[in-house]
């Protein structure tokens, strides 16, 4: 069975696996990541320690046919266009990485890694969607649009950067992109957990959570601030997905990060909201789940598309 | 050069076309569309147009390659799923018209189709957009995305459906689909001609228009409150448009539908909210522009999906 390197290229850490075509892990192993000189040594380090492991390998006869990176910025062909946890501009990866090893290289950004890996191998095995919608509620709100199997990269490496798109608010909060009042402004855990801290100081309550989990923690003991705040954020977040499910029209819309491990408390309000706010169409017809592959997910995406990278030279259809 | 026959059927009449491969009309007519029996004799009525057509033909020695059809509902392969304007249900339209005519044959919604179409033909004919999103502002708001210059169809048919996605507004307006406070209810020439009246009636102004291009004509002249409801109608529409762009990240964004025929009132304004709302790392990269091709976009766009299906029964690519 084919293998694939699959590299997930965070700020502080270089994930590296093997992974077969089943989507096995049949190795795993870390470097740190070196953002010194704005980050000018990172190609050079993954090329190293790929080309360690490949000897290795090679000693055992066994061989590795490509290498999916998943990298924290836009992408665009074999170059990341801006990384800035990295200290990134125009840097020709790619390219890099494929002279290097002498593997073919296929790089993509690291929410839309993460979308194809749950599409991939996420959630219930029986079910292999083909258009998928991803959406991260972490520090920031990321996400990932998969259609017809395939990562929608968008003219400038941005699409599913629907983190950013406008939402209408009563209060104006500052987004890290520069604009105001981002979805991710009042979806990611941080904008959840401002939403909770600022209706229980309108209310002259004087806590202030810093952790999405304990205002959870304070909806599963029936608090009716925090259930405010979780309907507030759930009715987002829902409008948010339906404007880009009336834009794509999944099959499936998956949700991840932190945020997610609330589980049913943010699930089943969202579920329900969601099937108010799509076209009646879609209504009833798509699968709302949790992400199921943590941290994995952008390795498998990785690996992902280098597979259908080789699939694609060899004339044949991953999905 | 290839021909094929480009048919855009609608509530009231059907448009035939032979258009050939450089985007040519070569020839156009058209019939009334039979509502009665639930539509039931629409598809016997298209074959034998088009049959009649194809003897003349042939009797000249030429012959058309395939038939691209657009339809008034979501198109699940060769079935419209719904088309309530025919009284349509999961009609087998694509085998009905492959099995009466003997040629190949691809059906796609109506506005996809005009999305199509004015990605082929529309605009600067120096530029061809492959990832495309496309607006029609009328009764109704209509739309459709390509991406790689293929129609986006989604699961159900229903991508492109962007008029049905909720917008967040003072006050509460029923949208046709059946839900509230849809884009459309805001967006369409319908929606704007409702937001001046009120607006004009708040201000104790008896007024009532029912044209969006009366309301523009108030506009053109200075008049403070069609000025305003020009102003509100663009920032929904906007931050509709910068939430479909964060989504699929296109290269062109085409507007299209009556109240486009305002023209600079409509688009100055426009180009200046959305670059407001785009997620920075595409602001300035992208074009907005009108929609140049009105009626013939629908039957471009058909024939256009035609081509790319013969092609790719050919191995080739179109784009």
């Amino acid at each position: 069975m084919k293998r694939v390197f699959g590299v997930d290229l965070g700020g502080t850490t270089i994930k590296f696996s093997i992974i077969d075509q089943a989507g096995n892990f049949i190795d795993r192993w870390a470097i740190p990541t070196n953002t010194e000189n704005g980050g000018a040594s990172i190609p050079g380090d993954i090329i190293e320690s790929l080309k360690s492991k490949m000897a290795t390998l090679f000693e055992r006869g066994e061989t590795i046919e490509a290498i999916g990176v998943g990298v924290p910025g836009p992408v665009n062909g074999d170059v990341v266009e801006v990384a800035v946890n990295l200290g990134w501009n125009n840097m020709p990866l790619g390219h890099l990485l494929q002279e290097g090893t002498g593997l073919p290289v296929t790089l993509l950004n690291d929410a839309n890694a993460a979308a194809l890996g749950e599409a991939w191998m996420g959630g219930d095995s029986a079910f292999r969607a083909s258009t998928v919608v991803f959406v991260t509620l972490g520090t920031g709100v990321g996400g990932g649009v998969i259609v017809d199997g395939k990562v929608l990269n968008g003219q400038h490496g941005c699409a599913g950067e629907v983190g950013h798109m406008p939402v209408m608010a009563a209060d104006t909060r500052q987004c890290g992109c520069g604009k105001t009042n981002c979805l991710e402004c009042y979806c990611s855990a941080t904008g959840f957990v401002k939403t909770a801290n600022d209706l229980y100081e309108a209310a002259g309550d004087t806590r202030a959570y810093t952790e999405g989990k304990d205002v959870f923690d304070q909806v599963a003991a029936g608090d009716e601030i925090a259930i405010q705040a979780r309907d507030i954020t759930v009715d987002y977040l829902a409008r948010g997905l339906a404007a880009i499910m009336s834009t794509v029209d999944p099959q499936e819309v998956i949700v991840g990060g932190g945020l997610s491990h609330a589980g049913d408390l943010l699930m089943g309000p969202l579920a329900e909201k969601l099937d108010e706010y799509v076209f009646p169409g879609t209504r009833g017809k798509y699968v709302l789940r949790r992400a199921t592959l943590g941290n994995d997910a952008g390795a498998l995406g990785a690996a992902f598309q280098a597979f259908q990278m080789l699939a694609a030279g060899a004339g044949e259809q991953m999905i």
